[in-house]
């Protein structure tokens, strides 16, 4: 849970950036255990989902009346899974749309600025959206309000799901080479099908041509490794369920058919406990 | 394509079979070229089913005019090829239900000694299927005539479709882990039901309680390696047209959903292409 805790304290956080220079927090305020922070209005959430268990505890110490719980996390069921537990008015969520690798305990990698969509779990946005957006302005990040926060998650799921997954299943792929390839690509296409037929049926349309735009911002990326793909290579855990599960559920939910998600959950369910079964050093 | 013929010329053919001696032909008749045979009332096609434009040139010298063409392979297409080029009248099938292995040149390792279902593309059971049969018969091999040898043919995708496709998509899988995962049992029950329906749609209907009876035959296999991905794993092509391909065209053809099945075949496209690209000695 700590990697990096001493190396933030003593060095501070370095951010490697393409097209800017170097950003450099001397004196980062890190801490172990939220009973030493205590109370504060925002709890920003960027832990990975499969460790979503963690939160039951690390976050009533962090609580006062109005904080707010904004889950940064990847895939669906996150903003459910704090409301169920602390509360529906505390939810938010945001989307970071971002390239970044931790090079090292206390440094990052950051590829282009990339952009945080905010907004709220139930309900339009309100004056803590504007505050949030706000803040991230201010630290020089580019922001957006969005009115439907869920319709945004769908979308961002229209690239995870075929991208991360056909990374993983293929054996070890890069976007360029899914791009190149018939096969991958008329999974890709069937895949976004699919989770636009979910997303429709639960009540978040979105048009067809989302599929175009999708793929015209992946072209730029080239050999990019998404990121689950690192995560599988390194024996990290890998979110199956918020990526992939989720959203085949939503879909049995709504009584849509989506057998090609369903197939490629399972075989990452497979793939990815038979690595941890393999490599018995993986967390 | 002559792998083993000269070994078998000089040696003859050796069987080693797990419940009986040794069988031993010591003066087989093989032949290099079809022209050295010539026309025969009997042509039994065992090539691999991604050779199959081969059969082009290999069968006009085999032919007269009653000559009958008996396909073994697997998957389903292989009749309607034969028919198409060489006459539907001419047409018939053969399910081996057998497991074999070459060990080495003109040497044959058999487990158990498998069953031959031999049956008509088109119409029922006449003379020559009886015998046909008689011939099986006649040397030793349990044989049964079919009625519809279509309906057959599904019933031995119901099995090949899941496990020689997820021993390879899983990452060299044996019958007896995907059995043990839960997972994984879930996308084989999801690929049988899919298949149950297209081959019902396409009138070849198969009792639900087939699954069952399917899995109960797989259990005694134990740590068996499905014939795909011993192809897959030595390098060899892969039946992916005739054992995955041909049913996806098969339901789209009838309207029937298999999402499943075409995410398990693009996945297979992709990974046999892939491999092959790996393995330039891959033939």
């Amino acid at each position: 849970m700590h990697s990096g805790l001493e190396a933030v304290r003593k060095q501070g956080l370095t951010v490697h950036c393409t097209d800017v220079p170097e950003v450099r927090v001397p004196r980062a305020q890190v801490y172990a255990r939220p009973e030493e922070i205590g109370p504060v209005d925002w709890v920003l959430i960027a832990l990975k989902t499969t460790a979503n268990a963690a939160l039951e505890s690390l976050l009533p110490p962090l609580l006062h009346r109005e904080t707010a719980l904004v889950t940064m996390q990847n895939g669906l069921g996150n903003e459910a899974f704090l409301a169920e537990r602390f509360g529906v008015e505390r939810v938010m969520g945001a989307l970071c749309f971002v390239g970044v690798n931790r090079l090292a305990p206390g440094v990052v990698r950051s590829f282009g600025r990339g952009t945080i969509s905010v907004g709220e779990y139930q309900g339009p946005p309100r004056a803590r959206t504007e505050a949030l957006a706000g803040a991230f302005h201010a630290a020089r990040m580019e922001s957006h309000i969005v009115d439907d926060l869920l319709a945004e998650r769908w979308r961002k799921e229209l690239w995870n799901v075929p991208f991360n997954g056909l990374a993983i299943a293929g054996g070890d792929v890069t976007c360029d080479r899914i791009l190149a390839d018939a096969a991958l690509m008329e999974l890709v296409l069937g895949l976004m099908k699919e989770l636009l037929a979910i997303a429709a049926a639960c009540g978040h349309p979105i048009p067809d041509s989302y599929i175009d735009f999708q793929l015209s911002r992946t072209r730029p990326l080239g050999a990019y490794q998404p990121s689950s793909l690192l995560d599988y290579r390194a024996g990290r855990p890998v979110e199956v369920e918020s990526i992939w599960g989720e959203p085949l559920r939503e879909a049995r939910k709504v009584g849509v058919k989506a057998g090609r998600l369903e197939a490629l959950y399972y075989l990452l369910q497979w793939l990815t406990a038979a690595r941890t079964a393999r490599k018995p050093d993986g967390n």
